[in-house]
């Protein structure tokens, strides 16, 4: 076998431990019973420990050492097409951030993520931050030690962002950040100025949740989903996984009283799960079968629920349908109404139902809180309160209690520091996009009204699914818009949206 | 560490292997995307060689050879106690039997278990044997060479049922279904005389699916089945499968017209789970946490369909309940006529619905045609005209389409050839136990009748199930029962209810 053939087969074997580890993971957020956590624990830590050792392992290694210099990454063969020059250099710095990492430490980090969301599952149902503190405590040291392997940052939490979203730094989202801060504040206050214009009430009427569950499912059958080599099922906190392309899983949440949250979360879930069911199979197991990074993987999920599914095109082809699911609800309510109400900006305490507008906020300020718990050591148990008071500063309102306040994202539990930010970058590269394929699709407002959304994956499918991790994502949207990354575009878009809807002068 | 540690951590990190398989299994029979059957395929082939190798690697066999002549099984230390020592027989057992197979082979193997499965779920379905017979006809020639490899039996065939049921042969089998045949026959031929006594029609009456789904999760929880370490979902096929004792899973298949087939399914699938259960979580990984054959298993579960779940006890407890849950149905029909109906006796087509004395008829012709597709080469493409055949020699009846005939049963699909006369052989342990456990139980019959199940649970829990692998089967009805396997107590069980049932002199 030739080294690149070998190094394929290790990922393809790692890549069958991850499918696996995925559904072990998968199973404890949907069906496993509640006492098999410790057991489901250990499963979960020992295939991690596996795929860890077939990343790091001498047979990989080996042949990685015949192509390129494991230190400093420079090719030693010069026969490669552009196209394997760049699936090793990925190929490299997986193996290169791997190797940083003693196996003992990623067994234990993998069976603690499993104990820690079980934990966090438990204290959000039961609001008890008392109960958690203890697993959320470890977890910090755990990341910290992790940062200090990795190595990749200026600081700590640099080097965990990076492992989210390659090459991005604390620095480059800081000034994202406030240049979107500059824009975003002044435009929620506007509005909050003039909130009476819209009536949001409709929103939180009693929608049975069955018929919300086939509304969604409606939704994702039309937006392509394939349920041939998908499902969505129900869980605490909304996720989709992978155990392989044809194998793509969402799960969704929801409440009598919030139409708005299990529609949108389902269409955000059923956008990463596009993603992940255009990666190219013929490519499985290496990065070019992959995806790029979070942020676009966000990109992929807001797109969906924010410039698709908070829409006029969009409400104009399902609104008549919606309104046939709840004929009693929304018979008073007309369809300008109803896109008006869907779209309300008001400061909430949960981000995930936030409006486009404030979710950014509640993404800073995790921001804020992830660098201050991983820099600088903040308390764990002052955590609370520090929610609290960020809540007050950034939104100027406070949780009732911690379910609602700190509690409410799994994110930490499972130990995604550094993984907060790219939601906010993905809104800046789902703008990008979309305006792009606006530009290339004649007629895209037209398609989506009709309820035709086949052309529009078909672009995504094209421009960023079937490429997998080819380029790096600065790369991806240079390559596609002409344009760097940057908060221009989401700003204009949500200033002439609100501007219309909210009638700002 | 010691030879002793070593064994049992790499039996501990094989049982990883195991139970995470099973929740691969288990996801492909209850969750799964159709298109998703390719690459769990691979994942559940890449994962059994990942156990293989656990279990016939360096450590582990280096380890053994310490302790135990790796060719005689002659001990080398003389100090173990007397639990040591069976459990250190029991793992060279399985170590010889593994050593025997080809890394290769046992990979193809599962990946073919796979495809081949999904091939038959899709086949019965649409009653399509043409579709399946080419993987059906390599499973066969996988066996055969699987048979090979074992051979510790003295035909082909042989070598399979033992890897199910230890030390047993298909000439004790025959002998006890010969046993079994001469009284079954004439009984179940004294009954068809005088079958208009018995009237079996409330039984296919319309029973609301969701409706026995919830009679039975009452009844599996009135066993004693926790749900707090286990669950039930549907499948095509009833299974249970357990991914550790604190995660125990069993499945159920619900018809409209049938109560009998769920409730009874249930209870069955219950009983295997119950075992599981009760497994020595202290031991998991070694012998001694785990069953001890399938005829064990089977006994289990028998016990718990038939020797409870058809009982005149049971239904003094159920049937009101059953009553308040279909009222209109079961209006005009006494708890006696009910108990009647459920256990008539009539030749019928499909195995798991049948009774239980024509019930053993199905397995003796299973029996028969597995032999002759192992030992005799028997061509597959005959395969549905033997059946049918065997169907009209065994019951008299014959199947209007492949699907209620030899498409039925999932086990072949999977490669479990010798694993049907294991069902008849529980029959056989289950009434010697339940005999044991009336001797043993003051007024079981009168708990049973209050639904008190607690005292039953016990008895099984202490005698059987918390000894794991410690005792070879017919080990251990010896010592519980003071008595041989034998047909003699399930024959007399048969007759003396049938006989109550049906009045006959």
């Amino acid at each position: 076998m030739s080294a690149q053939d070998i190094i394929l087969k290790e990922l393809l074997d790692a890549s069958h431990l991850q499918g696996i580890e995925a559904l072990l993971s998968w199973d404890q957020e949907t069906y496993m019973p509640e006492g098999a956590g410790a057991a489901r624990a250990e499963q979960i830590a020992y295939i991690t420990g596996l795929m860890h050792a077939k990343l790091v392992g001498e047979p990989l290694k080996n042949a990685l050492e015949e192509l390129i210099d494991l230190e400093t990454g420079e090719l030693r063969i010069m026969t490669l097409k552009e196209r394997e020059t760049r699936q090793l250099k990925e190929i490299w710095r997986d193996y290169r951030q791997q190797a940083t990492l003693p196996a003992e430490f990623v067994t234990e980090l993998a069976r603690h993520a499993s104990v820690s969301q079980q934990a966090w599952t438990r204290a959000r149902k039961d609001n008890d931050f008392a109960f958690y503190k203890p697993f959320l405590t470890k977890m910090v040291q755990m990341q910290q030690e992790k940062a200090k392997y990795l190595a990749t940052g200026t600081t700590a939490y640099d080097s965990l962002l990076d492992q989210f979203e390659p090459d991005m730094t604390s620095e480059k989202v800081s000034k994202l950040f406030k240049e979107i801060r500059v824009r975003l504040v002044p435009l929620i206050k506007n509005i909050s100025e003039v909130k009476h214009r819209v009536n949001g009430s409709v929103i939180s009427k009693d929608y049975d949740t069955d018929k919300q569950w086939a509304f969604g499912m409606d939704m994702l059958k039309a937006i392509g989903f394939d349920l041939k080599t998908g499902r969505q099922d129900r869980s605490a906190h909304p996720f989709t996984t992978s155990t392989h392309p044809t194998d793509v899983r969402t799960t969704t949440r929801l409440q009598e009283n919030d139409l708005k949250a299990a529609l949108l979360g389902t269409l955000h879930e059923g956008g990463h799960a596009l993603y992940e069911q255009g990666l190219p199979v013929a490519e499985y197991g290496n990065p070019l079968g992959q995806t790029i990074s979070l942020g676009i993987h966000e990109s992929q999920s807001r797109l969906w629920e924010n410039l698709v599914g908070l829409s006029t095109p969009f409400w104009r082809f399902a609104y008549p349908k919606l309104q046939a699911k709840f004929p009693e609800q929304l018979r008073n309510t007309d369809q300008e109404q109803f896109h008006a109400a869907i779209n309300r900006v008001r400061p909430s305490m949960i981000r995930v139902e936030a409006d486009e507008a404030t979710y950014n906020l509640h993404i800073m300020l995790r921001f804020e809180i992830e660098k201050m718990l991983i820099n600088e050591n903040f308390p764990v148990e002052e955590l609370p309160q520090l929610w609290n008071e960020k809540m007050e500063e950034y939104l100027g309102i406070q949780p009732a209690n911690d379910a609602e306040g700190v509690l409410q994202d799994v994110h930490w539990s499972f130990g995604a520091f550094g993984y907060f930010p790219t939601y906010t970058l993905g809104n800046l590269y789902s703008v990008q996009f979309f305006n792009q394929a606006r530009k290339d699709i004649t007629g895209l407002n037209e398609l989506l009204a009709r309820g035709d959304f086949a052309e529009l994956l078909k672009w995504l499918r094209e421009n960023i699914h079937s490429k997998g991790r080819g380029r790096k994502a600065e790369e991806l949207v240079q390559e596609l818009t002409g344009e760097e990354l940057s908060a221009q575009p989401f700003m204009e878009y949500l200033e002439e949206k609100y501007k219309r809807i909210y009638s700002l002068s």
